[in-house]
């Protein structure tokens, strides 16, 4: 892996204090999977009776984690449940090997834990298409468990990382009936990022029951404005996993409470755009605001379309307003675009209207707006009220960097 | 623009010696558009009865001369025909003042040459959104029409570069009923190549007659084959033309002769491979040939989801035989695919099958030849007959710096 020697110029300023979430033990361990001297193994346990959604990544060459994952959810939600997940190595595209790896970490954690290993989901994250070493992460799996505490999800964030430069967590607090209901999230990804259904890895926690099949459909819901709207470089990872476990231990039914649903929003959009933050190479955190389109599909190709572009990531790491490359990547998006009815702002400043630059641009405002840190590129496309929101990074010399020598 | 100071490692030797083509004269000036002690112009007239067929970009914010060439093709040959390309500024996204300078060109250059301004047909290559300074252009044209000369194809290909390396150009004869017809083109591109029906500026120039209708049909089917199966970056220019002018010099109708089909799609694969090989900061050519896909469809959007991933592109950078990343691809492009039944080969190695690493596989031996500058990378899907090649090159440190920088 190429030396990643700095922490991503736009990362906070801190791990945010995330709150405990009755029902909910963690432990990371350093199994050796591929990186010497730090964590590499998370196991999260939940207390029987957690309802787990997840969404995955729709790759057709999806890792062995994600289809045992895929063929174990909607069960009832009786016992307890787990999760386990590995960085290092991806278990993708490995066969009948990774299916039985799979196989034999959730027996382990099964027999470890005493969860039912129908009830045990894993993940892992890493290089594609190398035998997983599983004997090393089952001769953790004691130590895992022994070492299990309601405190220790700072400690899991950092166990999944792989070229992230920092560990991502977020959380929120709703008042639900008088009672205080709390979610708290982690997440790995910094390259290989343009989720389709899910993004990277996930793991959200709330004390609040919900209705498992309900959880379901909000967690695929808030994904599509939230994991399924960045994009680091438009590669799609064959691991991507986003899991939400509702506990109930916090003794307070959320399903369907429009509050909760916010704030479950809030907390998958931070880590969605921490993800973003951490963009291999990432030096600016750019925003995509698509309004007036056809519909909002139409919003979010657009948006994507701009948020892919090799040229116009490039030239925001230039600091140059080089919007003639957003028209670029309008244009060549395939969703409906009228040259002649486009409206392009940089921040505030209005650049292009009526199919060419705006008579009251000056190149100057603009090229000082970009050296910004954080940036607004807001395109309307004049056709009707379709819009969408998008987060990407620029292209820089970090990405070649860190992708060039990936595996050295 | 920045600094280009060196020629694409990839590059022929030397531009080709191209014979003269009877029915076309050439000649190139230095207008001063944007680029200083260089040519920027480029003039074509071909005699009359010359069948004149084109391609274009399907981008929604085409420029304005694309959508003029577009309004006049199809139009019946009887008089001769012109075509005048600019770069250093390409005229699109410049609303009705882009409409006015290339009504101004074409009737300029209609009062120069003698030609019907509706046969006129230009191209401006360069920064989007900027007004094209045309006037500097209609200074020229008497100096261009005096220098018209059948020997200037090369300076013609030089005129038309904007971050190219090298100029490109190829030919060919094929003998039609014991005559020899020629065919000769020329071609720029370098960066924002991802052909949507068209390329970049390509102009190819035959002696032989052709029907106008055939002529035009025939190009569009070759260019599914050549212009639009490279990519290097995936982003789709806003001027994408690709022209093909039969002069009928040569006295032998070639309409639907065989052999001058595959002469001609000789060409065009040649000066398409020539854009990629002088890709934006390319060290590496790459091939990409998909077999057994479904249908030749899926087996394109396979190559290209290849092709364009930054991850395989900085991997073959790296010169690393990151096969996880092409099942990666393979995964996300929405094609179908089956990750059991997938054969990939770097070259005659053997890399992956049935799912999993090949147990023959020595990573030593595809790491030995990554360092090549020439590579194929094959995958067999396994599900059917549909196959396609596709040509791209590596995503390096130079494409960044040249990029990140266009403007400055």
């Amino acid at each position: 892996m190429a030396q990643i020697d700095h922490v991503s110029p736009l990362a906070p300023a801190q791990f945010p204090q995330l709150p405990q979430i009755g029902g909910v033990r963690f432990a990371a361990a350093a199994a050796g999977v591929r990186y010497r001297d730090r964590t590499d193994v998370m196991l999260a346990v939940m207390r029987p009776g957690t309802a787990v959604a997840g969404v995955f990544t729709r790759s057709a060459t999806r890792s062995a984690p994600v289809l045992d994952c895929q063929a174990k959810l909607g069960g009832a939600p009786d016992g307890a449940a787990a999760i386990l997940v590995n960085s290092g190595n991806s278990n993708a595209f490995t066969g009948h090997y990774g299916q039985s790896s799979v196989a034999a970490i959730t027996a382990a954690v099964a027999e470890a834990t005493g969860v039912s290993s129908e009830r045990v989901f894993t993940a892992s994250t890493g290089v594609i298409g190398e035998p997983l070493p599983h004997e090393r992460i089952l001769a953790k799996l004691d130590e895992l468990n022994g070492a299990l505490s309601a405190e220790a999800i700072e400690p899991a964030a950092r166990a999944i990382m792989t070229t992230d430069t920092f560990a991502k967590g977020a959380c929120a607090e709703v008042e639900i009936g008088g009672k205080t209901v709390k979610i708290a999230g982690i997440a790995k990804g910094s390259g290989m990022i343009a989720p389709d259904m899910a993004t990277m890895l996930v793991y959200i926690f709330t004390d609040a029951a919900y209705d498992q099949a309900a959880l379901q459909a909000l967690l695929a819901r808030l994904t599509d404005t939230t994991f399924n709207c960045i994009t680091v470089d438009s590669d799609t990872s064959t691991s991507d996993s986003l899991m939400l476990c509702a506990t109930g231990a916090a003794d307070v039914d959320a399903t369907g409470n429009a509050d909760f649903e916010g704030a479950l929003h809030g907390v998958m959009l931070d880590l969605a755009q921490q993800v973003v933050r951490d963009g291999e190479g990432a030096t600016k955190f750019v925003e995509i605001r698509v309004t007036g389109a056809a519909n909002d599909a139409d919003a979010k190709i657009h948006g994507l379309s701009i948020a892919n572009s090799p040229l116009v990531k490039t030239a925001i790491a230039g600091e140059d307003p080089n919007w003639g490359r957003v028209v670029m990547a309008i244009g060549k998006s395939g969703a409906a675009a009228d040259r002649d009815r486009l409206t392009i702002r940089f921040g505030d400043i209005l650049v292009a209207e009526k199919g060419w630059v705006s008579p009251n641009y000056r190149e100057e405002d603009a090229a000082a707006y970009m050296k910004g840190q954080e940036l607004v590129i807001a395109v309307d496309l004049g056709l009707g009220d379709g819009q969408a929101t998008v987060w990407t990074c620029d292209l820089t010399h970090g990405y070649i960097q860190i992708n060039a020598d990936y595996r050295s």
